[in-house]
């Protein structure tokens, strides 16, 4: 059992910075998150596109904003349950919750703070009648660890920046990578496409173009997959590897959450954003794309304040009766769990003689 | 008369990043602020001192925030009336207001965004008899253009930072700096006390302390100040000089905006947190800290959120009846005022063969 002061679901831009506020009143958290790493949709969605409004960023690239949101909160030393789904909630008589992932990792706060944006992303899979016995057998929907490639033989299927970004990455560590799309043209951004034309010249990347896995061979794990090839006459033959990879991108759903007995409108959580983010279930807030309110935005920096505020109302919880007054960062400085202290030059009174 | 689509009172980090906020929707910002330059708290009491708590920033210094949000908000070519407090609100039959300053400029706006922190800068003056004749003849509470001073000789009083620091940068423009105290003990910055010792040494600053400025003399404008030294006996003598700066600091004053007609408490302006930080009269909105709620935080990052909403509200009245749908800037991109455009790089698609 996983035990932590607030419990955050969902590791995007919204969680990742609940963990300083949290950190800055004490408070640990732990997050878990369906995605093997964390950033949310600016990870997975689009880490090299810039974004403008981001407060005091004229320009951030989505994957730094992430780096960034991390190195912020590194001090608090966030734990992190990653590539599991956050499934069932159950409260405690003592009024703490116990959350349950996909995978059955249990996790135990007084409160939870769901930071789910539009939800828990789930791989959009090929229709292969047997993919589902290679799960966890050779077929992966995520690149968790990119170390598990090196010296093996790699089949990608997909036609976007993904696809193209990893066939490039692999490339380097595999043993053979070969990429499968089912038109000759790619969707990306022109460096990666131009990269891969590059690599398949090089005899680095084996390009199977237009063409669908249509079947998956082995005894026990992946052994080859089966390819339906369109050019001039069909034709179908297999290709050895020991991974299948289609990445054919994630769409997020609410899911699981929906039926925790909270109050949803339009796919989204109500909360009372007249104080702090909670929603109808005390204890359990929700903040950042995943809740709804009148006039409601889905930016990410509402959900910077969102989290915020929830921290406070969690500092209740956790310390009833205390009384919290704010202090600046820059007045009292930033103490970690990890032992740092970051603080701003002190003044001197100094004589001039 | 300047008219604009939102007037903005306060310059301080939650103003600058409304005009950035109003300008993804079209609506452009005139900004009044009684300081001489942008950034507010930020860029007045602290602008060397790093923020831990700005999202994405695990370490920005105050003067830099200011920059980049001044950089940020650029395309939307805010205009700025400086050093002039707002003292009077008048609504006219048209629903606009006509806010006019302690000089008389007068501006005209359907929309008022009050962002004025804790109120209006204020310097602390000297209790000297005959200051206030001179003011704008030779004493100056803050310093505006430093090339006013260029080969004049300055005499700056206080023992703080700013005495400090424009001692410093004077040193080097003016043709003679006295620097006057009533310790000898300064308290600031390590390096600027240091680097005054080291002035005052070469011969480049001439340092009197422990004194007091008690008088000034001039014909229509300053021509010297009389300084009582406490040095053992006392004794009293006249320092000729062009222009007297005392710098004791400044203290903010909610002021003549308390006489508004606005819902006031606890020194701050009552407003709807639940829907768009409207004030009790229509049109007048109040964001950063100088508003109050349910739950309020005094902090930058909580402005940002609050400038946001509210230009959703105030574009409902500029633009009655039309729908407002959100757009991304990663995806739509920012388009400025002056004509300049921001955009992430586009996809391609393209073939690999
Ligand atoms: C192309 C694009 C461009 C954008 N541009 C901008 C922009 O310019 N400015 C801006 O402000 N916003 C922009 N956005 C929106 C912005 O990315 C979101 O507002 C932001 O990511 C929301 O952050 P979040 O932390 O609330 O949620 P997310 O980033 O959505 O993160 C939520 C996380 O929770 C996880 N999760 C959900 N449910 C579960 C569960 N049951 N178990 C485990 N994990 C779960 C998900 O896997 C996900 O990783 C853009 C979005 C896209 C797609
Ligand atoms: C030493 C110190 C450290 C701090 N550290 C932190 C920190 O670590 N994190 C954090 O989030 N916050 C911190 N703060 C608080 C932070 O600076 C404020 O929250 C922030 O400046 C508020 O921004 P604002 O734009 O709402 O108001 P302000 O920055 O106060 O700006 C308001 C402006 O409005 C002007 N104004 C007001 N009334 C009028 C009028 N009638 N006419 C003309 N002009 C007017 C004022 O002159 C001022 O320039 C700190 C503050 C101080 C003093």
């Amino acid at each position: 059992m996983i035990k932590t002061d607030i419990l955050i679901i969902g590791a995007g831009p919204t969680g990742l910075f609940a963990v300083f506020e949290a950190g800055l009143l004490k408070m640990k958290c732990h997050l878990i998150d369906a995605l093997p790493q964390p950033g949310g949709q600016c990870t997975e969605l689009y880490p090299k596109k810039p974004i403008y409004d981001i407060p005091g960023f004229p320009e951030i690239l989505a994957g730094d904003l992430t780096k960034n949101l991390l190195e912020q909160c590194k001090q608090f030393e966030p734990g992190f349950t990653l590539g599991e789904r956050a499934d069932t909630i159950e409260k405690q008589e003592d009024g703490s919750f116990i959350v349950t992932t996909n995978k059955g990792t249990k996790h135990q706060a007084p409160v939870v703070a769901i930071a789910g944006g539009l939800g828990s992303f789930e791989p959009r899979k090929p229709l292969i009648a047997n993919i589902g016995y290679f799960e966890d057998k050779g077929v992966e929907y995520f690149i968790k660890d990119p170390e598990i490639y090196r010296n093996k033989r790699v089949v990608i299927s997909g036609g976007g920046d993904s696809a193209l970004d990893w066939s490039i990455y692999l490339s380097d560590i595999a043993k053979e990578v070969t990429l499968i799309h089912r038109r000759t043209e790619f969707r990306g951004a022109l460096d990666s496409v131009d990269k891969v034309q590059e690599l398949k010249d090089a005899g680095k990347i084996n390009l199977v173009t237009p063409a669908e896995v249509i079947n998956i061979v082995g005894d026990h794990k992946v052994e080859a997959v089966v390819v339906s090839q369109a050019l001039n006459i069909e034709k179908e033959f297999e290709i050895e590897c020991d991974h299948f990879i289609p990445l054919f991108g994630l769409s997020p759903k609410l899911g699981p959450i929906a039926k925790w007995g909270l109050e949803i409108e339009k796919n989204a959580i109500v909360v009372n954003n007249a104080l702090d983010y909670q929603t109808n279930i005390p204890g359990i807030f929700a903040i950042g794309d995943v809740n709804t309110y009148p006039g409601k935005l889905k930016l990410i920096l509402c959900g910077f304040h969102e989290a915020t505020l929830m921290c406070q109302a969690a500092y209740q919880i956790l310390n009833p009766g205390k009384r919290y007054v704010l202090k600046y960062t820059t007045v009292s400085g930033v103490d970690g769990f990890d032992g740092t202290r970051k603080e701003a030059p002190k003044q001197v009174v100094k004589a001039i003689d």
